[in-house]
């Protein structure tokens, strides 16, 4: 299991430092900053105790798009999860479901804490494939980042060091994203309100992204939405 | 689940802070520290943020036998397990073994977590009624004291929630049957050979079977078919 820890706009060394030590703690190596509001100093060099070889290696990136390079699956984190479901973009898996998804991705899974202050923007959970969110008391559900980090890798380093691998051939980051664009496709077309057909896609990139999806299983879905658009389109030029 | 987290002899600030917000995370009350070699000040304060309740009820003890009083289970931690089960003090269960160990217990549970320097002594340890060690990579098992206070205290967490599962009211078997055959109606109207639109329905049942589908998913999702599938009716009506 290959996971890139991605910090956005972390504003304090220690948490920097203790999510390092938490990175090697897990056997996990790779520490990405973006756009970061403290220098790595002092402070973040005492939290990462022995592991300060995870702060040497850190990569800091302007962008998420930098951040995304090279990764086969996104997750976001939230503590502001759906209320009643009504927030497309925060209804979140638990950290034992993410785990359990995790240990069948090939690639790359960047892990993407927000900012201490505001955590992650819904501009930001919407570019993940999957939202993770850690129960927690409604008196206070905001956990530390670091926290929160500690709690994610843990399930994550449990998963993968007890099971074995899926029997099957899980679709590419390509062709699953070829698979939502169909469907998006398919959606605009409908006659719903614009904002509807922009939900349902997120919807359906959620169902797809949580659920083990084979390569076969893809193909087919993809199958019956190239031919129903085809189909339309075809009567559309007939008329 | 009464729970009283017990820092031996804490050394910085900063992790009686972020353990004191944990407790709020998690929904405990009780913090004590035994002999702590630091003050309560400003940067517990900046730590706990709004868990600040919790440190202004802590309780201060000069020794284990104070700490102890009233308790009925002691629990204690270390990041150097037994090795081969050599030294009897350090055999540990898990995390999760411990959870499901507390969740019988009816009076007050002791969570003794050591110093940042060096955790519990030997001496401490006899002391208690099980010793939990959070598994780790071989290559730095010491966890920061508030990141091991966070795993241990979130599986507690778990243990005492009534629902293990996610966020989200999860779709009713019924919908989720709705949807299915919504997507069957419109794979059976693609040109593709019948044997493969009954695949492709398949393919997409075990998806959102295996997906953790919630309502509010399952109906955008809904909407987007019928919609489709009424125009296409209609166009059929008008030829």
């Amino acid at each position: 299991m290959n996971v890139r820890v991605i910090l956005v706009g972390p504003e304090h060394g220690g948490n920097v430092g203790t999510v390092a030590r938490l990175i090697k703690n897990f056997g996990f190596r790779d520490l990405w900053l973006v756009n970061p509001r403290m220098e790595l100093g002092f402070e973040a060099e005492a939290f990462a105790a022995h592991a300060k070889d995870v702060l040497n290696r850190v990569v800091i990136v302007s962008d998420l798009d930098k951040a995304f390079e090279g990764v086969s699956f996104i997750v976001g984190t939230t503590a502001v999860h759906a209320k009643k479901t009504s927030n497309v973009f925060r209804i979140s898996v638990t950290p034992e479901e993410l785990a359990k998804k995790a240990v069948t991705i090939k690639g790359t899974i960047a892990l993407l804490f927000g900012r201490e202050s505001k955590g992650l923007s819904n501009e930001e959970l919407r570019r993940c494939d999957v939202v993770v969110s850690i129960p927690s008391s409604p008196l206070y559900r905001t956990l530390n980042v670091s926290s929160a980090t500690a709690i994610l890798l843990y399930e994550l380093w449990k998963a993968k060091s007890e099971r074995p691998r899926g029997c099957f051939e899980e679709v590419s980051r390509d062709n699953l994203l070829w698979l939502i664009r169909l469907f998006d496709q398919f959606s605009q077309e409908s006659s719903l309100p614009v904002h509807k057909r922009d939900l349902a896609t997120k919807a359906f990139h959620n169902v797809v992204s949580r659920a083990f999806i084979s390569k076969r299983e893809a193909t087919l879905m993809m199958g019956v939405f190239r031919r129903n658009l085809q189909i339309k389109l075809k009567s559309e030029l007939d008329m």
